[in-house]
């Protein structure tokens, strides 16, 4: 049984960590801390927790370390740079939702910072080159032994495991990946404003941030650690009136040989053993994976066109946030990474 | 470890079982059947039941009574009568999902086909005498030694928990109460149609059968027998663009002398010890409960107009359904009746 | 052709008036006020204008008055109290959205004020006695020679329509009626906020202001004036996972010697030559008056409970306020009613 | 003023034609014939029109030619073939919503055929020399004298305004475009059925017919009948949980020397005139159509990747159905284009 902090707990990301360590037979939470409903009981917050969590939400001044075996920070890009400092001080390892330790070095860091349009400095350098990227069907030896995680973006998650067989086994003859995604509307998180507006939310469907979206620096750095030649990605995010869940539709021309059942293998191969990952020839839908920690992907070639298409899909709170950063803590912890994740999707 | 068969299986009653069933320690499924889907594995009725439940749907020639310990009937009205006699012949428990043992004599199963305006005769009599209305928290002693049990209709489960404190402690002064009723898209059933036809669906809010709707007539042979004086219920369900959900809202002209307070601790009494009756002081939400197998009600009193106002919120697939189903067979099986039901909302 | 003003330009009830003007052949706008998006060109705040109106929205100071034949005040209560006295002086005939002229006594405004638990005086009494209720169905004669016009909230649209032949006539045999009322989100306006929240709504129902909200005062007021004998209304809002529309559904014990038929009758008989009022015999859907200044009604009494039970669907930005409110501003003009009103529903 | 009938009057197209008919100055219907709902009034089956068309449902073999100036045809692929040639016949125009007349020879038609997997042959193939592609911003002059319209399928128009100015300048620098489209579910038509499934529906987003969907075939036709260089449409159909609206994302490497300036220049310069014809350099949203016979598109290029990407909404069932037809008919009958389809975007 492991004892764990959750910073940031009352956003989507928060709740997300409580519902799965609900059911978590070796997670138990000792504190809860948040800016906002600070004194308020959680289940004031989530009425569907009354019941099931008893606990109220402190302040971040009032964080205790003695006892925490792990901690997760779901706070926003450099809310929470300084305050991981004082965990890893003590030895207690991190896995944060932001975009703060998903690179190693200062100088990604700063590069990240200018493709966002933004000129800060990290608060915790000497911190940064300790950071593991948290996504564990790629990364799962690095994260064992990590003291911080940088979980990843969840457009991030999506596109990545979608595209990382291609990349590593060169399937993609070209130097430009499109990368067309679909995000449900509880991305934008818990706070009301214009992009969860229900009135202009209901029925639309917008693109936003054209080839811009930060996630694509994260997306660019890792594969291209894999990749067999330097890959960019056009990644242009659309919202659509979902509230859980991403599809991400990705295109390339296909490099010569490959048909849909040679891609196929590749990408079967390559998860092999990975127990989140469903590699289908249907078309996928968002509902086959809502509420579970599963990412769907189905691969294929389009032989009229040479193109090869990947879809991938799946929940942006569970795969894409919470999930899998419990699964990343299962691994730190030597837990089965299944543990607590191991439900299939709600439906319908 | 009971061994159950799941006749039915591939609507969404049947689907409900299965996804709870996959979580409860105690039960296991031996035989999917149903007259639709025959020869298919399930998960490709239901895809994102993928690697968690490897059966294929059986026609109902052939279920395999050897070892089944529970059975369970997810069928319309009428469809299960006899293969129900099978099992009871056997000395198999059943838990049935349609109106056909909601009653326990000829006479008041005769009287309900009138109120549906049909005039069809029981095929399987001799079973009907032994039939016990399956509400847990009104009825848990007959339901612990039942060999047919009737699950209650989804609305009615909402109506009755809302009124029965109400109705044994004569809270009601008139003759009639009056009951909304807002249900989501998915009572509908899991067969296309009109009612669940997206384009007049995703926007639209209606009232149908009004004080007509089949359920009345066992919420008003049900309550009745636990009330002071009898009680007509003039139920009008509408269907709201939800999912999931049940709401109802019930008013009658409030007995003198109780307010709010009191009769909250009426309700809270009636219900002391009972896991999954919520009482609140708070406006009740659907998503509160979406996925659990609780009941939400706030019992309140208008002062200004002698109003007693009782709010009523369930998951129509879970309490209202497949949930309260499991709570009964946990009941016969002598489990705690919370066993694999014990989860919180799925929100958002 | 009139020559009118939009204060409170960049809500759903500026919004409302604009399209409707666009399509009205005697009414232009001249000047478009708002705190909110000044400077900015009305189709950068709602793209969808965008070569149907080239106009900027001003600051309230910079209000010009000449030329002005009719103003347009879309705000909150309290917010333009002050300034519709500036055009009631000029003579400009005002029509208001808020609660603010509802009532044409100092006495009555109070007793509105602490319905709501407020305290605070108006700011314009000697404007109030020439305050005329704008429900066109009720009170046209008024109207045509009304200086200052309080448009009625959108639950009291529908509640009232529904319940005014029922009150006059004398049908329903009791002190309190029972509303029971579901309304879309766009309710809420048009500031993000909790209420209109996605995650929260998408999938929710939930009741508020349980007996207390704010149209109750003006329902009970106006509706008491015409009835043989006075009435409280509990009424319940509900807010159900729509952008558009209301449904109230309305129930009383029925007075002795009334049935459906006869019901229907004096409904129809009440609301001859009311062309935007629909009485119908079927189930009403929101969807058969979304978009239209219509307000369908469905009396009827259920025999076996005695109960009057009515159904009344609006949309609650037409008929529920920009509609109704152009209605009364074409009783004031002199136009036909219909004018620029009378097209079919948006479906689907 | 000219008389039409509509074949096919009860789907979705034929209601559209019925809406935008009864505001338009210069139609008038006559017949409204469908297989579906014969003898109905047609209020009956679309309760928003009452009061607005009091016109009974006919059967195909009732057809009455006399002083009949134009037809609809708004039936599936094959249904109509015959019965139109009755009206061709006798020298009435027909504008035809399937895809039996969107090629102008039997060669082209039998070809389609074969993309549909199907091998049927044209039943009319002496009208198919006459026939011309309705898309009125590409082809008006033929249209303007065509004896039989074949109106383009919804995604068709989206992907085609989208890409017709970049194929005919040469902007695209590949063999191959990806188009990405996401349609609302309207799009399935009215017959209830797995794809409009409301449970199914209301919180997913799936692919299908990756590279097959038909209205490839009549995009590349078309298209290439313009460009500079043959290209093949690599496109994708997405059905996310709207009712009305089409998104396509287009992508190409761009041609080198073309910046986001200089592209937008080339498509402001080949609609100008074009009225439903939006340019815009904001991200387009659905709704800013939805309900009006408008394309809007953006057209971008990615500097970083050198990608050009275009971005295209309409409202499916307005400028991808019913809207472009009366466009047409508009054209035919000699009327400016706009009559009838200048209203704004219904909004929220």
């Amino acid at each position: 049984m492991k004892t764990v902090i959750i910073v940031g707990a009352t956003g989507f990301g928060g709740l997300g960590l409580m519902e799965i360590i609900l059911r978590h037979p070796e997670f138990r939470i000792k504190q809860l801390v948040a800016r906002k409903d600070v004194g308020s009981p959680v289940d004031r917050v989530f009425p569907h927790l009354q019941g099931f969590l008893d606990m109220t939400v402190d302040d971040p001044a009032k964080i205790n370390y003695s006892g925490i075996d792990l901690a997760f920070f779901s706070t926003p890009d450099r809310a929470g740079m300084t305050m991981i400092k004082e965990f890893f001080d003590r030895g207690i390892p991190v896995i944060d939702f932001s975009g703060d330790f998903r690179f190693n070095s200062v100088d990604t860091y700063g590069a990240y910072e200018r493709f966002k349009n933004m000129d800060d400095k990290h608060l915790a350098p000497e911190i940064l080159k300790h950071a593991v990227y948290g996504l564990p069907e790629m990364n799962a030896d690095k994260i064992r032994t990590a003291k911080v995680v940088g979980n990843p973006g969840c457009f991030a998650v999506s596109i990545m495991l979608g595209l990382l067989p291609a990349m590593e086994a060169g399937l993609a003859d070209s130097d430009t990946i499109i990368c067309d995604g679909k995000t449900g509307v509880s991305g934008a998180g818990k706070n009301p404003g214009e992009a969860n507006f229900y009135p202009q939310r209901y029925e639309n469907v917008n693109t936003y941030k054209e080839g811009k979206h930060q996630h694509i620096f994260e997306v660019e750095n890792m594969l291209n650690s894999r990749s067999k030649s330097a890959k960019k990605i056009f990644f242009v995010p659309q919202i659509v009136p979902l509230n859980r869940g991403i599809m991400s539709t990705m295109y390339a021309p296909v490099t010569k040989g490959f048909d849909t059942k040679r891609v196929a293998e590749v990408y079967r191969e390559y998860y092999k053993g990975k127990h989140f990952i469903i590699i289908t020839d249907k078309s996928p839908n968002t509902t086959d994976v809502r509420g579970s920690n599963r990412c769907e992907i189905r691969p294929m070639v389009d032989e009229r066109t040479g193109t090869l298409f990947v879809t991938s899909v799946i929940d942006n709170l569970v795969k894409g946030q919470a999930g899998n950063a419990i699964q990343n803590a299962n691994i730190i912890c030597g837990f089965d990474e299944k543990t607590g994740l191991d439900v299939p999707a709600f439906y319908p």
